[in-house]
């Protein structure tokens, strides 16, 4: 079904700047290939392919690659992405730390950094400073590597609104902030889009795209950590909502006569399966998983090593959890359907003890036959999730209007202030 | 965001008729204007839209309008939709009936007829013989003002495949039922396209085109008769989901201590905000409001009537529904952030005794303030939503290509048969 509010038109004017983007897109999506596959695969004629491979590869985003192998007559040479110093950027405020990630149009991570930070001890201006800092370290780098930024884009664990201000964020205690606003002013007012969007909503577009298979154009994140995040791709696009609220997935009822979370309410998902709700079922309070100076890796460690050796407590709690995952996950499969969930963040981690279960009270509570199709999955991203997300979101208008590249063209380009819609 | 899986390519040979899909949904989306004002809106270029224009108003799909008033300088005449003759056919198998409207791209309705059918002692291949029967009149009628189908879509009760089969239908007692396939042949294989979706889908896009505020972009439409369906649009799109299984919300689970529910399982929404839930509450079971042989309007009639003379146990009955229907509504604002939720079936008849119980646990259960923005109506379109969204998703391969109509292309036409994605 394609119905729709409306189609944009192309004029000749506009037509070969898409066209670039129609071409370049399908180099992400398909991989190299010869230029008389490109025309086939785009439906474009192969003289308006080659004129806009010549283009592209003068803007330095594609270059020549191998001779096609298996095709009938003479092999042609491919053509495969380059752009190894057009860079996007993604950066995270987390409740325990901030990060950053530089990817270059060829998917290679030309900078990574990461920072521990207790961001709930300090003022949220000052959170940014650090993050600030962060960024300006990985700029550092990917300048020294002679790569330059197209895009910025700002994940934080909570409700952004279309403006950019993080209107809500109950584990950072913050309220409020405009958080597009003041990164704009500490990166010295860049020239490149500027944007913020909630975490999982990255974590989303980064799974969706580590896997191009079909079922994942219809995707859900389901992120641990001591809240719950939810990222949802529909269709391919990231479904934001009305006003960029959707996926708030931590505090949907599954048992009314539950614990009072957090957030005022009572038997919200988060209470039952968010990382306190595992480690008070797996171990006492003086027992060291519970040790907020330790790493999370090593206290999930302990938990993934418990299990192995089958011990019965740990493994009851595992369990438990991922059964409420199961109650839960069902009313998301029930609404949207999707092809795949995901689950990242300390699901990820201990998440090979849980599916059992969660599949089990998913299958059972889902109105489609075996889950409408739904497939669970672990997510391979570990922590990069969101700024991996961030960056592609941010390397995007460079695949939309490969153009934007052409030296200048980012200083003159109208600046993208705000949340990511 | 415009984060996307990809692009279509745009190429000399299909620009033209893809613009001409432009200029007509231009029309229908902004109504009539002059073309230099289509050139302003579509982007296109002015002596294009002449020529657009030109070829549209061969095809009879435009007319010359009136002179447009306000704008400054000389008035210019306008251009309208025409096409007064280019239908879609939407069709419906109900519990209680069967039903067919025809919809032209004037947006008049050029013919509707309804028939109650106890579709529940009949096979589903007789019921299909019903509606065929009813289709066939529809298109005689039509065809006697001149007017010619270009496509039909079949609304049903029930998770549909991709494929056009209604894979399980509690409340009609069908499962596995190749709908698709079935009315192909008994409409003698028809040349334009036939489909078949899930009847709160089609109400869907019925609500969000009644309105073309930008609200409804993102709208779910809740649906009340025995079961519950549900309808979603996102960003303007149908959500449909990976099989096509999107919008099953009458099982979600509002009371894991509730009643045990026709599909086996506990506590599910339809038992708690169902037609039957509010019958029961609101009058003892000798009560007339319970006469199945009455009709539905007639009943709920009554329930309104007593509601206004002030009835305790009515009021108290309408209350309870209207407050299962926020906590239900809760679960649909956190994970979709839709703009306006529309009440249609039942809940639009008695809905205005239960808004306010419905809004207050809504925003009570809501994580965004005021419920993200969400507003809460009871639909204007009586039982003739799913109908008229079928008709709309029929003429929808017009507004796209609307080369279509030429004499004979719809007969050359790729038969499309199945689900609508």
């Amino acid at each position: 079904m394609a119905w729709s509010g409306g189609t944009a038109a192309a004029d000749q004017m506009v037509l070969r700047r898409h066209n670039l983007g129609v071409v370049l897109q399908h180099l992400r999506d398909d991989g190299p290939k010869s230029r008389a596959r490109i025309a086939e695969g785009t439906g474009l004629n192969k003289a308006t392919v080659s004129s806009l491979v010549a283009e592209l590869a003068e803007l330095g985003l594609v270059r020549e690659g191998e001779l096609e192998r298996g095709a009938v007559g003479r092999p042609g040479a491919t053509v495969e992405l380059d752009g190894a110093s057009v860079c996007g950027i993604g950066a995270e405020v987390n409740v325990d730390h901030v990060a950053c990630l530089a990817l270059n149009l060829r998917d290679e991570i030309v900078g990574e950094r990461r920072r521990g930070l207790d961001t709930r001890t300090l003022a949220p201006r000052e959170v940014l400073d650090h993050l600030a800092v962060l960024v300006a370290e990985t700029m550092d780098e990917i300048a020294a590597r002679g790569a330059q930024p197209f895009g910025i884009t700002f994940g934080v664990a909570g409700l952004v609104d279309s403006a950019g201000v993080l209107v809500s964020a109950p584990n950072l205690g913050w309220h409020d902030v405009p958080v597009a606003g003041l990164m704009f002013e500490r990166l010295g007012r860049p020239p490149y889009p500027l944007r913020v969007e909630n975490e999982a909503n990255l974590a989303a577009i980064a799974e969706a795209a580590a896997d191009r298979c079909a079922d994942r154009r219809d995707l859900v994140v389901l992120a641990g950590e001591v809240g719950v995040g939810g990222g949802i791709v529909s269709d391919g696009r990231l479904l934001r909502g009305r006003r960029g609220f959707a996926g708030e997935i931590g505090h949907l009822q599954v048992d009314p006569q539950g614990r009072v979370c957090g957030c005022g309410r009572t038997g919200c998902w988060e209470t039952v399966v968010g990382l306190r709700a595992l480690l008070t079922a797996a171990a006492d309070p003086d027992d060291a998983v519970h040790d907020p100076s330790l790493p999370l890796e090593q206290r999930l460690g302990e938990i993934n090593r418990r299990a192995e050796l089958g011990d019965a407590r740990t493994l009851s709690a595992l369990h438990q959890v991922g059964r409420w995952l199961g109650v839960g996950a069902a009313t998301l499969v029930n609404v949207l359907n999707p092809g795949v969930i995901v689950l990242s963040g300390y699901f990820a981690v201990v998440g090979s003890w849980m599916l059992e279960s969660m599949r089990a009270e998913l299958a059972a509570r889902s109105i489609a036959p075996r889950a409408g199709g739904c497939r669970v999955e672990l997510s391979t991203l570990g922590t990069s999730a969101t700024v991996l997300g961030g960056a592609r979101v941010a390397l995007e208008s460079v695949f939309e209007d490969p153009a934007m590249v052409r030296r200048g063209d980012a200083s003159r380009a109208p600046q993208t202030i705000g949340g990511s819609r």
